[in-house]
């Protein structure tokens, strides 16, 4: 089944606004079976909006919408869509009803101008929305049928989910795109590449995309144009045989957060962990922290940005004479300390040069020593990480989780 | 002077990739007084590209395309509009010789395939592309001009900026779309609208919005299709009585980061600080650290997520018992034991519930208490912040910037 989206708004044109709504809305039909052939973005214009979605409608016969459903001026698309059917709008009491509740709910008085939401083309279906003020409108006529919903992320979100994918999926004949993304981190894509090269004829006809980022490298496994029940088991399998070469490298699936994953496996074994950190400067925690649940793991640390802070953690000046903070030395030294200080059954520490300054010939920008202590030992790890100071920073706080996850867990083995 | 954006990707379609570029294109070609009328988007799929650009051409006479350049088979898109204009391809020796520098340069060696990205429509002007292997290509003939630039974001970018900006800067008869962002944190939008109503009527012709984000609210000044020079003045001006209004709360203009502001309003003062950690985790000290020569000022800090840790950085017990971790007594006992142990003039402490569990009657989530301490003694602050627990640490860091920042300049004035 094809369809085209248009999506409605001077701010998107302008740049003001990036569409993130369509991506979201072309992963979500694709998966049930829709495709999206074509997307036009037009101004919050009558004209520009009718001839958009005519021209639309007259290729494809369906047409989704997204924007112009909201209480102003700008806001015609609906009028657009019922002149170009031909269809008188009707007052909904009901819909002014629950409209005047919503507000009412939020302290607010109703305006009479937004009158005009409770406004719907004769014969639509109206598609309730629970997430804002404008229902999403499903309007058939003789010139095939127009889908409309608002351009508030969540309820376009929410309508398209919860509405639209369920009707569309019901007509599809069965051919759907569907992908999965298995997630890698501790290797770089050309030895990725390397491990999953035996494996890239076996998983023929589902096509595989290489993603890398600051967290690592995204496997995304698509199914193309398959019934919905092959094209799941086969990205499953797919996935499995994925895993199998890349063992501890594939972390997760989908949006799965390695910090996530390193706290639950920890919470499994009853370890606790704490950090030192010197060039991620509370990165590594705040990735840690951001999960909830993290206390039942995470004790805390030290930011020993200044040298005078390793010392103070119990890093002695001769080492830090002698080797430099960003050395094997100072690393092992500070986990050491850290783990002592902060009572963890684990810490890690990490000290690097993220640049853009204060680098040398010996020690790039980018070198990153990482720390590990633990109850067997102390232990440490060399990295050059490429990118900006932000990115230099963001991938040794990545790679910092997936060292201790690999520990955590093939202590508990 | 109208212009349609002509984007060329399945990935685009599909919603595996968010469409950036367009909206940095809007953005860059309105400021310059180019306005991009119509957007429209395309599957790798010579028939649809080229309906596409053809009915553009149509309506315009100036087309912008973006992707489908690059060697594989599905980038057929420099092929599509030769034949549009018909115009041979013709093969450019010197875009050859610089492409296999290029690859010699990166350690590769270039493959029989990227000989197609040395071909150009006969009479196209070449756009270099120093971020790339694509160049840009600007085709004029009949039907109007078509400007094809690369889907890298980077290399788009480069080439738009640099090579297409300027041109069309050129030729435009003056009325451009120009903002300008006054950046606000501290003060809901409410009290932001009531600070701001007295002087919107002084802003026309100038348009005003208000963007909240988690690091509050910016201030979106825009001029409408006014001369440059009239635009700028305009724009500086308004954005002048704005920051009038606002005080402190306007802590910067366009994308400043408010960490930054903070370092260099302390490295004007040689002010050192530094941060003890509950709730945010490492959130500030990442935020801190983030900016480049941070060590000229930040000293380091604690992340103090246990209990345990609180007392061992310096808080009683009886503190903590009495009052419980989030309280008045707590963060300044946190804040003043931390710009003790590690020598700071200034220190902040951030404790708080970010959920989603935690909360109660009396401290619902969202409770964040925040404490100071400096040579000229001991402060706290209480807020409760919306949001999800991700959201409410963001607003817990920022306010935290915020506040340091606030009394840094006061200190030094």
């Amino acid at each position: 089944m094809n369809l085209e989206l248009v999506t409605i708004g001077t701010e998107l044109l302008l740049g003001f606004t990036v569409d993130t709504n369509a991506a979201f809305a072309g992963q979500a039909l694709a998966a049930a079976g829709a495709r999206i052939v074509r997307r036009t973005t037009v101004a919050d214009d009558p004209a520009a909006v009718r001839d958009a979605i005519s021209e639309a409608l007259a290729r494809t016969g369906l047409v989704l919408t997204t924007g112009g459903l909201g209480p102003t001026r700008d806001d015609l698309s609906k009028n657009v869509v019922a002149d170009l059917f031909e269809l008188p709008l009707e007052f909904h009491p009901e819909l002014w009803t629950a409209l005047t509740e919503r507000f009412a709910r939020m302290g607010r008085k109703i305006s009479g101008r937004n009158r005009c939401q409770a406004e719907v083309p004769h014969g639509a279906t109206v598609l309730p929305n629970r997430w804002g003020t404008a229902p999403g409108l499903w309007i058939t006529g003789g010139r095939g049928e127009v889908i409309m919903l608002p351009g508030v992320p969540i309820e376009m979100r929410g309508l398209l989910t919860h509405e639209v994918v369920p009707r569309l999926a019901a007509r599809t004949a069965g051919a759907v795109v569907r992908s999965l993304v298995v997630r890698t981190t501790g290797v770089p894509e050309s030895s990725l590449a390397d491990r999953v090269s035996a494996l890239e004829d076996t998983l023929a006809p589902l096509s595989l995309a290489y993603l890398p980022s600051l967290e690592g490298v995204d496997l995304r496994l698509t199914a193309w144009n398959m019934e919905p029940a092959a094209a799941d088991s086969a990205l499953q399998s797919a996935a499995d045989r994925l895993r199998g070469v890349l063992g501890n490298n594939a972390y997760g699936a989908g949006e799965d957060d390695l910090a996530a994953v390193l706290i639950d496996a920890c919470r499994a074994r009853s370890t606790t962990i704490a950090v030192a950190e010197s060039c991620t400067g509370g990165m590594l925690g705040a990735r840690i922290t951001a999960i909830p649940g993290s206390s039942d793991v995470f004790v805390g640390g030290a930011i020993v940005y200044a040298n005078r802070l390793k010392r103070d953690l119990g890093v002695s000046e001769r080492i830090l004479e002698a080797h430099g903070a960003v050395s094997e030395e100072s690393v092992k030294a500070m986990a050491q300390a850290c783990r002592e200080r902060f009572g963890a059954d684990r810490a890690v520490a990490v000290s690097g040069i993220a640049g853009p300054g204060g680098g040398s010939e010996e020690k790039p920008v980018g070198t990153v020593w990482f720390g590990f202590a633990a109850a067997d030992g102390v232990g440490a790890e060399r990295y050059v990480f490429p990118g900006t100071r932000q990115e230099i920073r963001a991938r040794a706080a990545q790679f910092a989780l997936f060292a201790l996850w690999c520990r955590a867990k093939s202590a508990g083995a």
